[in-house]
């Protein structure tokens, strides 16, 4: 079936969506509260009675996601075709956890073997760490593991290691380098031991600057170190392409492969998230995430909207954003253990979705991603959240939430009414910012109508960590599709790498750059 | 002299900025890229030369200031006028570091002598620690600091802690606990040894409930370990107000102490900031930031617009805000060690300007202060930088930048060709803002005319640190004045607390809360 790419002021539903009355109830009515309801997969609803929404605006919003072909374009992203249309690429991170459509075979290689045998291979490996029986060059046991990559090959891994870290034990403790800045390292550095530590190059094209300048520092880390017997290439793993200049080079133990249908955002269901999270947790850890992404995965299949909360959350968005004209939006996890999760969404949204042009290079009319933000509650609560409450913009919010903490059954002790805290404050919130407050002194009034969603499941897990990555992964997919982008591919970012190997190789003809070069003292 | 408090839509200054051209030339003349400068203290300079301003618009935005009286409005806060009139509360951030106005005596205490004092207590305390004459309750040394505080007592020192601890050696380790999320302390107490430790509770009322909490499970973990003789009186210290139930119990070491006029996002450079910095790092580095901070605020006093990095910057980005209408702005340090600086700007700057009231209670009808967001670059530029590049709102950003690392000397690595890298990658990004590119294929095109300012030193150390403090401070400061708010209360985080304690307390009587406590597992 042909799909019909189209703009969405080209939209029928998207006219009448703009014509449709703007007031809601306030009031945060019981049937709103507890039966707006919309179930993620693996065991996380979405909760969306405080959005500033009628029943007809669903409705057609539902409409819109009819017109947009939305499930018709993400099966046909499964099935292989070429979603990336900018750079000619399929987009297969969802094949990553499972098989939903078509097999997708390139030449002659049936690419979920692929992934799945990737994963095996860092699984194999990842037990012979484990049980000693590969080592260090020193003969010394591998305790610490440090993941070198920088953007989707750091953030994304990252958050979800930093996610888990509480409620699994691990077995390797993990660091990570991204920046080029030297500081980056240097304090890294002084927090490992060389001998029993392993380090992962983390790098598609085996080019990123950033990844070789801060391998080349750990080199010279260990030649400096001066340990006998100490030989870098028996520390170091690659994660890259089976054409990169990095694999099976002589430099590295092992090497484990992903390809270029994986754009580094959505990579941490890949070997990029894998072979960390497997080193650092256990692989079977690693595959309950992969199953509670692959859950959200067919969730979003849901034809009707009210079913499919990924498609449903991405609407509203989209609502939010071009019928409201709200330019931001916050993520609030009530929970420390998703701290640089909104990083990670800071990343995966505003790098898919924001672009000013469509999948066909024509300029378009109407806006498109939003700035993303957001810190965990409570401790946002005594940050930003003035702003929010009374500030002179509307920031739609989306809280995160869990009904148990991940620490509680392991150290024995009672958390729980610290949990119970936690809750009370997002119970609160929520119907502060809906709701509002009266009062004569206006200072101290609170207009309400600040609208807010909310993702819930029981515990942050593995298994909810994968269903909450792959929600919205699969959100700001559906919100490219409707805002008819290529969310997979990021000119935006290649003029700044441009510009920099031209001012380093003394290339830059620009004045402009020539001054600033100066006046940063690269000579 | 009687100071006059207007709205901004009220002065003739604002009128006269709106009419003017808006149109600058893009092409960054060597003019505006080099002399373009302002100085800022503590060695700090402020390019502004790829701002979207022409310097008859430097020219307007001076004669605002006039208008405003922003110099003359800073001095009565110097001088201690109740500049905080919601609270009724002077507002004294700016004597913990010298005198710069008339003295302020309160009930016969002269206030700058009380900050002083308590600095002196701190540091008498924090060489008894580090020369061993006070150890833990089991006759350990203490090795480790832990700071119990949220908000305010916690996103600043905790920047700033991380900003420091590569270029000194930290002669304490310290972490932080703040979110009531038990996850959060239950993470740090895996990490330290509880009989070598020293707790430092932050809270100026001693009632905040998080870090009560906080308190109580540290405790409990305390008693839980078993360890003969650990006593956990002897592992707490306070910073708190003089009347607060923390002070002086009989469950604390010591009590430093500070007071109503210093709100806590002020607060880093009081006693909150100063225990913890003292005890990681020796008395004489927080006396370095002190002392850079208060060049800076002298630098504030500057009366032209041109010689006053801070007014200039405030000033910029309310011509951002009220003239282009841009909602948002990004501070974008190119130093890791940076990486929380831009959450605590999120405070600073969100919870003291985004108001919609004025300092008399009146609802004002122009924009305030947008929503501030960042991460340290180059890691940005591998995430958001696509949306700043070719997304469909402006964003203003805001560069901060360094000269050298702070690493190299220390450990002995030549660390030079990273760093060179680095303000590569920094120079590149903010011609490629400015300037833009043509290309045929609209995908790979950028418009340029997308403005930053860049704060540059030559390293970060903690004097240059305590300067761009207090330039941050001091222009969120002018810009309150110049939106003619209250830039010193927060009312917009009550009502979120009050309905927290309702629910906790059972006297919740709104049917939302309840449901949603039910949600939420509140029993």
């Amino acid at each position: 079936m042909k799909l019909n790419w189209k703009n969405l002021d080209e939209t029928k539903s998207f006219l009448r969506l703009m014509n449709m009355d703007r007031q809601v109830d306030k009031n945060l009515s019981e049937d709103r509260t507890s039966k707006w309801k919309s179930d993620s997969g693996a065991g996380i609803s979405f909760y969306y009675g405080a959005s500033l929404l009628s029943s007809s605006h669903i409705d057609a919003l539902g409409e819109l996601a009819d017109e947009q072909e939305l499930l018709g374009k993400y099966r046909a992203l499964l099935d292989g075709e070429i979603v990336n249309t900018g750079e000619k690429r399929r987009v297969l991170h969802h094949l990553t956890r499972g098989q939903l459509g078509k097999d997708v075979v390139e030449k002659g290689i049936n690419l979920r073997d692929f992934y799945a045998q990737e994963n095996a291979k860092v699984k194999e490996f990842s037990e012979k760490i484990h049980t000693g029986k590969i080592i260090g060059s020193t003969g010394k046991r591998f305790d610490t593991v440090v993941q070198i990559g920088i953007g989707g090959s750091d953030l994304g891994p990252r958050a979800l290691y930093l996610a888990l870290e509480r409620i699994y034990r691990p077995k390797m403790q993990a660091y990570f380098i991204s920046n080029v800045d030297p500081d980056d390292a240097a304090l890294v550095c002084s927090k490992i031991n060389l001998e029993s530590t392993l380090f992962i190059l983390v790098s598609k094209s085996g080019t990123t600057p950033e990844t070789l300048a801060n391998r080349n520092l750990i080199i010279d880390w260990m030649k400096s170190a001066r340990i006998r017997g100490l030989d870098p290439a028996r520390h170091f793993i690659a994660v890259t392409s089976k054409t990169s200049p990095l694999a099976d080079s002589n430099s590295v133990v092992n090497s484990f492969y992903i390809d270029d249908n994986i754009g580094g955002r959505y990579s941490s269901t890949s070997s990029v998230g894998g072979t960390l999270l497997s080193l650092a947790f256990g692989a079977d850890v690693f595959e309950e995430l992969l199953a509670g992404a692959h859950e959200a995965d067919k969730r979003s299949l849901e034809k009707k909207i009210r079913n499919n909360a990924a498609m449903l959350d991405a609407l509203i968005g989209v609502y939010y954003r071009n019928v409201l004209g709200f330019q931001t939006s916050a993520v609030l996890p009530y929970s420390q253990a998703l701290c640089r999760f909104p990083s990670h969404l800071q990343q995966l949204d505003m790098e898919s979705n924001g672009k000013c042009v469509n999948r066909f290079g024509d300029r378009i009319s109407y806006s498109t991603g939003p700035v993303i933000f957001g810190e965990s509650g409570t401790n946002g609560q005594h940050s930003f959240y003035q702003l929010l409450h009374q500030g002179t913009d509307v920031v739609p919010l989306q809280f995160i939430g869990f009904l148990k903490e991940q620490s509680g059954q392991k150290i024995g002790i009672d958390f729980s009414s610290n949990q119970r805290q936690l809750n009370a404050n997002l119970a609160a919130q929520i119907v502060a910012f809906a709701k509002g407050k009266k009062d004569e002194n206006l200072n101290k009034a609170f207009e309400g109508c600040r609208p807010s969603t909310l993702l819930l499941a029981r515990r942050l897990d593995a298994r909810v960590l994968g269903g909450l990555l792959a929600h919205y992964e699969n959100k700001v997919m559906f919100q490219g599709f409707c805002w008819n982008l290529n969310s997979f591919d990021q000119e935006g970012v290649q003029l700044g790498k441009t510009l920099t190997t031209a001012l380093l190789e003394g290339k830059g003809d620009s004045k402009a750059l020539s001054v600033y070069s100066d006046i940063l003292g690269i000579v």
